[in-house]
């Protein structure tokens, strides 16, 4: 890949008129360079089981060649045909709901061996017949694929045998999942009960990473076939998505995506948004930076993203261009739609695509024509950005199901994901980019600061890793509840915060919930007022009696008051902050920026704050590059780099007006590093 | 008949202990001139399988008849034996939450085979052993008959049976119902997937209307084996009843009332409505007038309305007497009770009977004799209204199910009778009266204007007929979404509103959900004030660039501002307004009145408006009647009509105070045409 | 038993790491002298079938004993293991939403004959193995056991036997139960529907009654073999509990506690409450009066409660001292904890004992110390108090599930309850103590006052006790809905409140809801302010025309004003206040003094009111106890004793503030009689 790919989803099977010529034709005015199809296509191409009907498939492939548009080929194994279902109702998922029926996508049970023989014969026969085609630049493995809540008997079989190898002994597994409480022994493997059932939360969270597992194992299956058929200049990829909050919220609990990814060549991904007034980037930042990790930084694929999407999405003037920018500003090396065309039946009527059903301009496809020739111009300049932050946040999918399982108070929503995108958004806002890791391992010493947000299950080597890294000089922000159980989800018998207690310098063995308990400053540059509350966990912290530590925040409660709130510790050569509670994102960036030296802090563009967004990157020749948005509806005033070639913004504004942005603009620089 | 009923719903089997005489003789009293009986009582009519029991029937057939009161036989079939239950579990309906298990009523598989069978053995019997008696003045067909939301295997194989008639090609099918996507085509009619589970609206949308069908049917069924019995001048009808919240609210979307009426001789319905200081009269004058509409305009039958009714509903003093009027006036021959006495065990103990379960005279009692003297007193100028509307109201179930189908933004109730209501409730409040019509053929050229809300689902024909009624010289106001789907719920390809653009000059391709969004008037005779938003839809108007539209209303919103929300076009020798977006029943009921000349148009009494209510009615005789009613608890002032009559009303107040009405009080008056 | 116990809740099984001897060190310095064990261990006494393990019930109990700490072995027959599901998927409890899956406690089916068979296999291996022990002071039945919803069918075929017993004729049924209505007519007990899908309110409530028939029937089965094995000194008990709202709020709706604490020789409770500062003591003294009212009058055992429990209910400094005095004031022989260490696995993580995950002291064990201190000092004057109330409260499961069966308006919990504890914490919250009894018989000649909150369902017999009651001299508090129904939930035929009208001299016919309905008093003392609405429900009264009925209070209301709210009635010696609606506690609180002389009230404490609750007691050697709580974060003013000795309080703060409590304090006088 040797340019920004700007393209959408194309399905010729769903229209309802003739449409392949006009749409190539609007497309290459548009600057659409890569369209991607046949991802639910199944029944289309396999109609009757054994009869294959290509005529889409080729027809697309041979005009979009013939247009110079480039075409990822999806493996139309999520969304099952009707024939199926009849002949193996077993292909059916079963989750706690019990199991499914027909209709929608992604109800199939990607663990049972029926389906899988079924989905393998589709994927060999469709590359079978398109692999030699020169439009193809790479293969898309099935969509979004998850588990599916899979509780059913190939699923709790396949789970119990990994138990029982991991298990020699019952005895143990009963010790480290405490299975003696409410009578939960299990002493002989024919006994295992369903793990959707259980009310013991070690047993449930083993089960949810098996789960995970499942995901990672069938990517990786499907990739091994597409490999006997791809060649070396194509590229395997996969449509990751979210936790879904009617948008792309926060970290998927479904699938492990750092382990999924290793079975691809390139990341891809879906990034769906508020839009209109609610247009903030942040999902567009947060879903880049967890895809950009997945290997290594390197540049990723917006396979999805909406052009008009809902009707409450319907984009401002300005919008999709700012939202286009703004993934390229994160490493992305494409930025693709879903989809050309509004469709006219079925389910997704009203999620909109570029076009809208009546297939003619309209404001949303005339903006995306200036971003498809920007991108064109400035594709030498934009492709291959490569991204560095001193700042790290750590993710983990086994301290998100443990501490959903323990929610705090009356919390219904996924905490974890509450939790991690208040500290995500406290760095965003405050233009603190950062990497994502899902490890704290040597090659974290390039980060100034590590920030841990409810690390609630973790083994001993994973914090007395993180210990390391301070001992070592790092900096780390730690939430509360991290450290508290191990691997299993055994509550350490220490004091808490477990093994972080080391270099935290704070314990614990209280808490409390918050009741509008405000916090105090114990130093002068911590600013808290009163809207900075405790929210949804107090811990009553202890600093240890050294004088390594210090109060930053005590809380305000007439009983609690005592108790430290956030702690600041020196260990070995670095630092760490302890925070007891959740609070405001102001909060969250003062201590980000206390523990790194402001001024010096590589990933930190201070002088702005959201709404103006500040992005860096260097390109391929090894400039600086450097991103300005504007995600307000007014006028935002901007400092220009020094010396800095303007690549992209509004040319007679600068003139006259230079440094202000226009209402959801803008401005793209280009300097020596 | 040739008289006002006015009567109760009697249950001689449930009394816990002997009151046929004395009931009667309350009756009488209380100008109690029908009963209804019989509806629910298939286990008392026949204990066990083949044993038979006409002792209820027979001794209140014979007291009604010996005291005068007529009777209502309703076929018992509406709630089953637990005998019938248990014998064949097969006649109990499945949802989609599964199979009913036995207790409440309406639980049948309505096409059943079985169930059928034993149905009609009960009719048979039944009406074998009475239908020579002389008190029956009439049948009522089952009771509420909807379709239980069946999905059962019967249900399932009629609806493919339907398909597989209408589509000879699955191609054919697959096109208009867009099964290409999500992998749903249907290439063997074996492999047809559960109806329920569909998430395809075209698919969906069709069962739905085919579910309708299904209550179609049974009462055809019903109603010819009852004509084998009925002499000609008994009637048969049905008890028809509307979407329910808590009570009566919007078009019923398991029937077809207008289908299913094609069985009766004379339409019946049950109409229930919050009371006390909730009192508005809307739902009887929505109801009412949807029953009209079922025979042509001909009196129908308010078979069941409350009388106490839930706690929250007992009426204070002089409503059921404003709610009786309000029937006749609206087009009711007929006013009855559910029920006579309060029940004394199971489900509905709490909805009281015009008797409590004391038996003994109470203020609603009281009141309900004082209605039965004045409907007899009356009856000659009361019964047989013809009342001539020239304004219309279109309904469609097929829109219905369609807009409800993708309801917009959070929206999670039936929107589509929110949005009716809405339009009616506007109409109401403002005295324009109207005729509920269910297609718009040559015999609408009568009404001046036509209101068209979201009639999202229809074919191009019908949307033709509408631009040619406008072309004639109507008026119509089309609402938001109408035109948008074909009759298969496949949105249109050409620009929205689809074919209805022809007459109202306006096209959108973008749509956006309000928030907050004011409205801006563009001429000095609309007011619109804060109060007045864009509400639930917001389409983007473009008014052609002929002079024969004009922008009455635009989008105060900061970058939707420059398109339209209400327009106004001439199309022919009519004009058409359309609505872009829903708003308050100010800004819809000054649209109907602009589109007609204020002055003249009949249906409207402008010179009142919520919570004075008028109605007009011609009686038999030539005569105009003119009914006033105060929905409120203050006095209120009226008009009266020059040279009228009063038929009705506080003869002391008016000698002393001409033009009030009491509180919740009303006058009838008479006059000239 | 001859001292207060002061336990917790052990669990060796459960331990992460060797913990008995440390342990049983911290257990005798909180002055811990009792431990309850086993009660949930089942898998680990009985690994797999027919193999048993004594080894932590073996080493607790010796430990134990040479410490001088005494034990509570409980039936481990609430919580199934795992193979016992496996081999015999019948044990599983069937409820409305289907038969359980294992996992949780709680979800066998306790009439099903093979989980009998396995029960009482391990109660008799178990007490035949420790019932020699010496440490063991008694025995707990099962735990918190309820019928689970238990729908299945043993159920469902032991409850037509039962009601085939009672009614050898099923006229008789048909026509107690009303089931005429809806067709729900059984003409053959072969025909019997599943009682849970009835609709019909009698038959519903007859297998409520039933239902927890089932678990009386049950614990008198275990205690018969518990008897077996257990010698004359020791006790059988069993942990009842209430209805649960995140806490232990009101009357359990699936035991009838008096019914079934019969075959105990001591009650017992668990009772678990809001804290902090949401800490009132009125679930404390509600669960006591209760748990005190088993056994007539008896001291009880407070099983389980919290020391730190949830996050939100974690002490504030002083309240577990407040909390543990409270339960002794009203009538507690034993305080014991659920449960002594944090467990670290599975589904009670959060829910915290006596100590944190980490076993180490902390300020709620430090303050436990205290406690266990002081009862030890205080064991001989604490134990064995005799507490006697003049006025009582009438409990009544049937009146409940018939209330709730027809709950008003939109109400959605268990409105008995909410009722209940409306008229409870009235009198809690102005000192008035009382007794909780079941029915009015002769023995409660010794009330002064009885209060009779929602007797909806009660059979004639009940209703006349009241009446002479009344008449004898006893005087009556009846709130609306008492009377309604018959002991088969059928309405009465008469005048309501049914056969209470008598005494009250005051009937309706009609109700209504209360939509922000105020009260006007009608006499000087009674005081009404507009916080005092009518609430939930309004019965328009109507006083009858003697001179022995007086209106305390009407309705403010355009329209029902003209009827009473609150009447006030002489009848034989005695008097009844008859509440139309619920009100406020200010309202219900000066009822209830109004009918006894405020002054001479034995039970009323009138000097104070909440937060400062006033108790008070007999001790064993005839001296008086009174009790002063402070239940706010004030400190509050008492007025102490005449010529009392302070046996428990701040002796400093005596001296120098005599009458002052400290926030979250108490104080205990000991004084002559």
């Amino acid at each position: 890949m040797s340019t920004i790919y700007y393209g959408v989803a194309y399905y010729d099977e769903y229209m309802p008129q003739e449409r392949l010529a006009a749409d190539i034709a609007m497309m290459k005015e548009a600057g659409i360079n890569i369209v991607r199809i046949a991802e639910s296509t199944w029944s289309t191409l396999e109609p009757q089981e054994g009869e294959y009907n290509f005529y889409h498939i080729d027809r697309v492939l041979n005009a979009m060649h013939e247009a110079g548009i480039a075409v990822i080929i999806g493996t139309p194994t999520y969304a099952i045909p009707s024939w199926l279902a009849r002949k193996h109702p077993e292909v059916m998922v079963t989750s706690v709901k019990g199991q499914e029926k027909y209709g929608r996508r992604q109800i199939m049970d990607i663990v049972s061996p029926t389906f899988l023989r079924y989905a393998e014969n589709i994927i060999r026969v469709l590359l079978e017949h398109v692999h030699t085609h020169p439009a193809i630049v790479g293969y898309q493995l099935d969509n979004e694929t998850k588990h599916y809540d899979n509780v059913g008997p190939v699923m709790q079989q396949k789970f119990v045998e990994t138990l029982r190898q991991r298990y020699p002994s019952l005895e143990q597994m009963n010790k480290d999942f405490g299975l003696d409480y409410w009578s939960n022994r299990i002493d002989s493997w024919e006994d295992f009960p369903p793990a959707a059932s259980t009310i013991n939360a070690s047993l449930g969270c083993a089960f949810s990473t098996f789960q995970r597992q499942t995901v990672t194992d069938y990517l990786a299956w499907q990739s091994r076939i597409v490999s006997e058929y791809s060649r070396p200049d194509q590229f395997i990829t996969h449509n990751f998505d979210f936790e879904w909050r009617g948008y792309s919220y926060g970290v998927q609990p479904r699938v492990n995506h750092f382990a999924a990814a290793k079975a691809l060549t390139v990341a891809g991904v879906d990034i769906y948004h508020p839009s209109q007034a609610q247009l903030t980037g942040r999902e567009i930042s947060f879903g880049g930076d967890i895809t950009r990790a997945l290997k290594q930084g390197a540049g990723y694929l917006v396979l999805e993203t909406e052009a008009q999407g809902f009707a409450q999405w319907t984009p401002f003037p300005g919008q999709l261009r700012l939202q286009a920018f703004s993934h390229i500003a994160s490493g992305a090396k494409m930025v693709s739609y879903w989809h050309w065309h509004s469709i006219h039946n079925s389910f997704e009527t009203y999620w909109k695509g570029l076009l809208s059903h009546d297939f003619s301009p309209n404001p949303t496809y005339l903006e995306a024509k200036t971003i498809g020739a920007d991108l064109a111009r400035l594709s030498a300049e934009l492709d291959g950005l490569k991204i560095e932050n001193d700042v790290a946040i750590l993710i983990s999918n086994e301290a998100m199901d443990a501490v959903n399982w323990f929610k705090p108070g009356d919390a219904q929503s996924n905490v974890y994901n509450d939790v991690f995108r208040r500290f995500y958004d406290a760095l965003y806002d405050n233009n603190i980019s950062v990497d994502i890791i899902n490890d704290v391992d040597a090659g974290c010493s390039r980060y100034r600061v590590i920030v841990v947000p409810a690390l609630y299950a973790a083994d001993d080597a994973l914090l007395k890793r993180i210990n390391h890294y301070v001992e070592s000089g790092g900096q780390v922000l730690i939430g509360f509840k991290s450290g508290f159980s191990d691997e299993n989800v055994k509550v350490r018998t220490c004091r808490q915060p477990g093994i972080l207690s080391e270099c935290c310098r704070v314990t614990y063995s209280q808490f409390v919930l918050p009741q509008d308990t405000g916090l105090n400053s114990h130093c002068p540059e911590l600013v808290i007022t009163t809207e900075d509350c405790a929210e949804l966990w107090m811990e009553l912290l202890t600093p240890d009696e050294s004088e390594q530590v210090q109060v930053l925040a005590s809380y305000q409660h007439p009983v609690w008051e005592k108790y430290a709130a956030i702690t600041e510790s020196r260990y070995g050569k670095g630092s760490a902050i302890y925070m007891g509670c959740l609070s405001s994102k102001k909060v969250i960036s003062q201590l980000v920026l206390r523990l790194a030296d402001k001024k010096t802090l590589a990933s930190c563009n201070s002088a702005h704050s959201f709404p103006v967004i500040v992005k860096k990157a260097v390109g391929k020749k090894g400039k600086r590059l450097t991103f300005y948005f504007n995600y307000s509806s007014d006028i935002q005033q901007i400092q220009q780099p020094e010396g800095a070639v303007c690549l992209l913004g509004d040319s007679d504004a600068l003139s006259s007006h230079r440094g202000e942005i226009e209402p959801w603009g803008l401005r793209v620089y280009q300097s020596d590093v």
